[in-house]
């Protein structure tokens, strides 16, 4: 089957918001095996939104929509679905008693104006919504399937788990899952990923894979629609290759991050670390804590932006900053050294280095950066140069210093 | 006029990545005064492509297409264009040269895949791009126009302010520029501003305000069609009633950020700060510091998560802990007053609570925060209850925190 998404609001037109949803549903329609050829994104304009549907009708199975749900006249979604499908517009009571139950059970009453988000098109499926008071709606027509969404993702998310995923399934026998593995690598350019990868890489249906650059990492995502333990064993076989070729910069799979990948590391060895650092300005350290349980293995963060912090908090001789600058190796390691005494951990990290624009020279450009590992009665250090915004720079050096955490737990750095 | 956007990628209809690229188009054609009433995303499937551009021609008087412009056989960009439009490709000489000087100049010879680049349908305007290999393309077709840009940002972005731009406007005689001014507001629930603002809100073109709700924050949206001075005199005036009647939440206006405007707030009295964390691990400091020019007035961030840090590192006392807990106001304010004489500061900031998902009781919830500053001879203590994820929660807290300090430099705690 093929299902066609379609985007509804003036705020996508214009650019204000980007477009998450319609990632969202490609992505969990691709994992249900249903196939997407096309996206639309269109404003709250009534004769535009029925054109769309009109024709996405002709080509699609499916026709899954979010947005315009809301209880004001500029909402359009329903009022346009009932035109086109011919349907009068009905008050339904239980819809209605379910509004007013969710706003009596947040302490207020329901206001006026949500009263038109009760009336649905007759012969329609109504799906509660547990996070907001949109409704969701399925809509039988002419063989067609015509569903309607909330736009607000805390509430499209989980209607679209809870009921359209087993929906489409029993509706349309999906049972030829599209199966999806994601190997994450850090610490090689995507160019030498894709050579090393060249032959993979060139692969037909129903087993393809893909290659994908992000900021300091690449992915490489493997797809089969083989069905059954074919897909599995399919998948498997390409994993092995991969990992085989470049299994020492495999950081995780799917859904894994490098801090969480880090975390685990760090648990499961029943370690400790603590982070001084400059130019990340507490960057390494909130990736640390964005995973759930990191207070098991982090002890201290600590953001040594001027000169006098360095030496006061950390321990770091003047003499070492006068003599070699606050972004040098012996800065960067004393950094790692000192934080590692204060907080008493098994592991100290300490990165210096110039995140831009301004204060880069010709002998200390902006980029620069060192970072020091300290471990056992090991002290190692890295220089690295990264390019791009502020931000991108904060951003790589993070990822670096984490990988540097990572190949140290590996016992491969 | 009015223009279609269609993004063209399989990894776009997988959901794989997020079509920032359209929302980065629509922007751009809005503040040209250009409207968008329709975007489609395709993927690499000639067939579908060409009903797509056809359909689009019907109904937009320029069409914007991005992707699909490599140099390997699934880039069907040009081929598909040239099809539809009936035009020979053609081998262009100076783009080939183009090309191969784009790698020489990078230290590489040209890969052979490459020359396909080089071939473009009859009569098209070539677009060099400066970031890359992958060409622009201008054709007019039918009374139509249809401009082919490469995906990747990087070389979108400086290929369409550079080039598409001007072309846009000199071809299209575009004067009516859409006006925009983004007044942003933090401390308020969206339920507030949208009552406050309900008549402005209700406005009708050519002058509109929108509302839009972000984590923490809500900006409105001033935009207006009239040409001109009465355009900028008509936001002036839906400016100054906003201002009127909500200054005090405002932060900030167009690209500004909240981190952003207390980094010039505190440049401006010529203060510094220091930061101590907890339950936020580093974000707040982050978030200072991804200001360029930060080091001026951010001195040090700590982020204790365990007690012996807060003792250890900034002279919580144990029996503060002991007896109130390590999320609670007591510690909180210790956490200022010890960050700030560490750091030697003019303020201190403190904060303690639980993140989640974990962590949390009856008496003390996930989402449970204090927040303290200390500055002059006063201590400030807020203390406060989020929702939502893990990172959510986080920042949210690295809102009102930066917001507790924007409000203590603006005088009105």
């Amino acid at each position: 089957m093929n299902a066609e998404i379609i985007s509804i609001g003036t705020e996508l037109l214009l650019g204000r918001i980007v477009n998450t949803n319609a990632a969202y549903i490609a992505r969990r329609l691709a994992s249900l095996g249903v196939d997407v050829y096309h996206q639309m994104t269109v404003g709250d304009n009534p004769r535009r939104l029925i054109e769309v549907i009109r024709k996405a009708a002709l080509r699609s199975d499916a026709i899954i929509m979010t947005g315009g749900l809301g209880p004001t006249v500029d909402d359009i979604t329903i009022p346009s679905v009932a035109e086109l499908a011919g349907k009068r517009l009905i008050l339904n009571k239980t819809v209605l008693k379910d509004l007013k139950d969710y706003c009596r059970l947040r302490g207020r009453n329901m206001p006026p104006d949500n009263v038109r988000q009760a009336y649905l098109p007759e012969g329609a499926k109504w799906i509660r919504n547990l996070m907001g008071t949109a409704p969701g709606l399925i809509i039988e027509w002419r063989g067609k399937v015509i569903i309607c969404l909330p736009g607000p993702p805390r509430e499209l998310y989980p209607m679209f788990e809870r009921d359209i995923e087993p929906y489409i399934k029993k509706k349309f026998k999906v049972s030829q899952a599209l199966k999806i593995r994601t190997v994450k690598l850090i610490g090689l350019p995507e160019s030498y990923v894709n050579r090393a990868a060249k032959d993979i890489l060139g692969l037909k249906p129903p087993t393809t894979v893909g290659i994908y650059a992000k900021l300091g990492e690449v992915e490489l995502v493997i797809m089969s629609s083989l069905p059954g333990g074919r897909g599995d064993a399919a998948i498997k076989r390409i994993e092995s290759k991969i990992k085989s070729r470049l299994g020492k910069y495999i950081f995780g799979f799917d859904g894994d991050t490098l801090e969480g990948s880090v975390g685990s590391l760090l648990l499961k060895k029943r370690l400790t670390i603590a982070v001084a650092e400059s130019c990340t300005g507490g960057l390494v350290s909130s990736r640390i804590t964005d995973v759930s349980g990191s207070s098991k293995y982090f002890k201290a963060g600590v953001v040594a932006y001027s000169n006098e912090e360095k030496e006061n908090l950390l321990g770091v001789r003047r003499a070492t900053i006068v003599r070699y600058g606050a972004v040098s190796a012996q800065v960067a390691s004393e950094l790692a050294a000192g934080v590692r005494h204060y907080a008493c951990t098994d592991i100290g990290l300490g990165i210096t280095g110039i995140a831009g624009p301004t204060g880069g020279t010709k002998i200390k450009p902006v980029g620069l950066v060192y970072i020091s590992l300290s471990a056992g009665n090991r002290m190692i250090t890295k220089k690295l140069r990264f390019k791009g915004s502020r931000a991108d720079i904060k951003w790589q050096v993070s990822q670096a210093a984490l990988d540097m955490v990572r190949k140290e737990l590996c016992g491969r750095s």
